[in-house]
């Protein structure tokens, strides 16, 4: 199965369930994996953000590409992040996840080291270089701290240096400048990264979205996509609306005990968890676990979206 | 030889020399070792960020680290930073690096994930109770988006998970803190990461300085140590202004054209190449190399140091 | 004529034209308002940060409100900003507005201070005590470095200490939380001030905008606004996207020389001046004027949207 | 009596203090100048963030000023802070100052507007041009969200645009590139705003301090001070030490409830009412009030460093 152009739909960053010991928990991957494909999912983003990929171990990104290629691949697309700071230490994750069986590669701008914007352009032009696969940016600015200019983006589409844009920054105005610009390039894929309007990014022409919260509730977005995609607005908000409530749950968590992450990963494991799905709700260190109340919080969103 | 508690002196975060395909040099590696042994530093801190850590494979760190222990090992503490995203990859750098040889590691608090303040303690937690050698936080909020807090780090000393600071976030005055609230725990080495005032550093109490630009002039900044030590203030006063403005070779490189990092490890190294330390000059993907004006102005400030 | 509850609709936040001395431009501040109101917008702010309050002096700001209210003032609602540092600043500019006539103010949480959650919900309920017009939260993270909260507001919203906010975050999932929030309190107003995605953040139910570029096309923003009450999302995209094709000329301004307000608001004036509305482009100071090559660009992007 | 070229030694930010009704107690206000003029400062500075400027209004300003100099007006230098968004409405603060009696006004950068580098420029030749007095630049990033750039500084010096510098940045790297920069222009002030570390700031050649915590002890600054000129070094590290253990006290207040300005200034209001100088120790509005609790904590600090 080609790699498609664009790549459109629902594609969810999907967790990487983890066992007590902290080791990925394959099977429950699987699982979730059914999970998503069941609920209709037009594709499958490995070693995300959602996915814990700065938290894995190479050795676990790896047995986490290979365990779902050899499950679903060809059944539907397989995307994975190449999450690192620099070209060089990017270029060793694309080998990878493509022997792993990728069909598309994830890359950030760089962090950590100080960057600019010439050296954004050169990383993405030696990753797409050296990549037997296409290469879709990620912008996510809360994690690299620097947004990718709009015209930067649009500069590579029309290159061909990137083939597609996943946008985690909130800022639906550059995205719309993004979606607009791209018309020029119909094989380039815009996808939003946001769970909370995706109904607006779909209304003004992103070709799909990447939802963490999909992972608890595909059939919810692959719903919502679909009354897009069929211009019917007012189901469409309604079903948004639901999902921003089950979203809520990413407050679960204490924030005088944890960070926004523990609190948001740790509720859709745990969501993941009470639905039967993942056999333990546990997140990669340092990530504070959700108490037992917090746990039952995550519960009340899910039963508050007839989802328990 | 064991590691000193505390560690003294000046311990420069070593340059990764390149070669024209991006390689580690390792004879230039080892020619810059001897120029920083030569120079009477005190100790070497090898896969910093001034030693292009974020950019380097993990093939290469190891590498950096094998042939420096190979060929100085014993003559002095070598250290070795263990950088990453979080405490699972940065457990495998510290097994890899401890495995080559370092004497202790220095780590970062966790990036890329969004950090709390509980999170951050259980990830040295978690670190030093699996390292065999001692842990160094490297505090750089520049590249960490997070200011390690000072009661935090003291914590952390006095249950003795950290055996030291290397502070690089320009912040005196909770260095001075750290300083004066580390006289309870004498084995805790405070090192300063500045290159500008390490004569006001030392005048209040820290242990040693890691000064990027010890590598291009390590004599200067052996003298300004030992001028300190004796308590000529006056002599430290201008070795450390003649340092300064050396320092100033870290805007040769234009501002419009490339990054602070590129700017001043592309200065650094040029200033090597032109003192015939190492062979070539290259910094790591995706940084911008000096143009040659530029170089020429790097040659500048040597020549107005009397360094060529 | 009451304060409509909610305020719905267009809002511009009205440009202040100076003379080349700089001060304020009564006839063409006049000429503009009769321009708005021709184009049928449903309200008018004066005093925001389009209207470069930040720069205009007591004196001027007292000037502006009482000339438009004195002109327009029942016609159409007249909300004005009380731009201030801190509490007591800010309670001088309510009355002083509401003295020259406004009908509501319009308020940011505190800045220049550090300011704790807990002393951005005291400062607008000391307002809202003092004040004898409605409060009108203003979220403006660019300016003020903070971000208003959801709940923060939705809480204020409950107890009719503020009676609408409006929100140039640029965070849409935000703005959602609190329109679906604020259906309990139907007399709250929730605005946007984004130029750019109107028609997005009317589809999900916001009560109008507070697009500073309906200065140069109030027109564009009415007809926009009309498509998507009449439910014509069709129509409003086309609409939005030739407004943001048009919004490109706040990059007029070259960015080597000159920041993003005198860019953005120098546009927005050369505009009027190119289309005859006020007699003179001049920005407050410091701003830096645009060149006359920047000036023609600023033409290129009315002629594209039919405006020249 | 002319003011000094340059100005030196300890010049403390008066703290303003307010009664109960939130209104200037000028009885206590000049009892505090009478216990800093006892305790041998060298200059007042009126009006700074720690007088509360940002929560003063225009007309708590000048009666602030005129009440200090009408009471120490020729003893010791006055300086006023005209502190406010943008050039226009800093030159309406400087006016008043001015004719308030201060002899140098003290200007920040332009904030709420985003700034650029040439307009910052721009700032400060207008109003420099405008007023009578010498004007000294306030660096002060964590207000207003700027750090100037050295080099930008240092020009203005050069062109006798600016009479000094107050650098409350924290960055002592940059402000020893101040220091030595304006060895070129030997009447240019070069002070430091940190309370913690005006002993590294006077050894490398800054000409005074205007620390806060000098309204509650200035016998300790003005002892520090005298010990860094007469080259004690060793003295002048004990008695900073026991400066910098005092100024803890700025963590009086539960960072739970207040932010870090309400804790800071509560904390020094709440020692001068102790030490029995003033008779409120009310801070401004939004300001979260000290407990009773955390004013006995600021007790201890007073009675550690021999001040109850």
């Amino acid at each position: 199965m080609p790699f498609p152009t664009p790549l459109t739909g629902v594609v969810p960053p999907v967790c990487t369930p983890l066992t007590p010991g902290r080791e990925v928990d394959v099977p429950s991957l699987l699982r979730l994996v059914d999970h998503l494909v069941e609920g209709g999912v037009h594709g499958l983003f490995l070693l995300g953000s959602t996915s814990e990929a700065a938290f894995l171990t190479d050795r676990q990104r790896r047995q986490v590409v290979e365990a779902v290629v050899a499950h679903a691949g060809g059944q539907l697309p397989v995307l994975a992040g190449a999450i690192d700071m620099t070209t060089p230490r990017v270029l060793d994750h694309v080998a990878a996840v493509t022997a792993a069986g990728a069909q598309a590669v994830v890359v950030t701008a760089p962090f950590y080291a100080r960057t600019h914007r010439s050296e954004i352009v050169h990383h993405y032009r030696r990753i797409a270089a050296a990549s037997e696969v296409p290469v879709i940016a990620y912008d996510i600015p809360v994690a690299v701290h620097t947004k990718l200019p709009t015209d930067l983006v649009l500069g590579l589409a029309a290159d061909r240096v990137l083939a597609g844009i996943k946008d985690s920054s909130g800022d639906l105005g550059a995205f719309r400048e993004i979606v607009t610009g791209a018309r020029a390039h119909p094989e380039f894929s815009v996808l939003t990264g946001s769970e909370l309007f995706v109904d607006s990014a779909l209304a003004l022409g992103a070709d799909g979205a990447v939802p963490g919260l999909a992972n608890v509730d595909p059939h919810g977005y692959v719903r919502l996509y679909r009354m897009c995609r069929a211009g019917d607005w007012e189901g469409a908000r309604a079903e948004q609306e639901r999902l921003c409530a089950l979203f809520g749950m990413v407050t679960a968590g204490d924030p005088a005990r944890m960070g926004g992450s523990s609190s948001a990963l740790g509720a859709f494991k745990a969501a993941l968890h009470l639905r039967g799905v993942i056999d333990c709700p546990v997140t990669a260190e340092p990530q504070v676990p959700l108490s037992g109340e917090e746990t039952e919080r995550v519960g009340k969103f899910l039963a508050a979206a007839g989802l328990l």
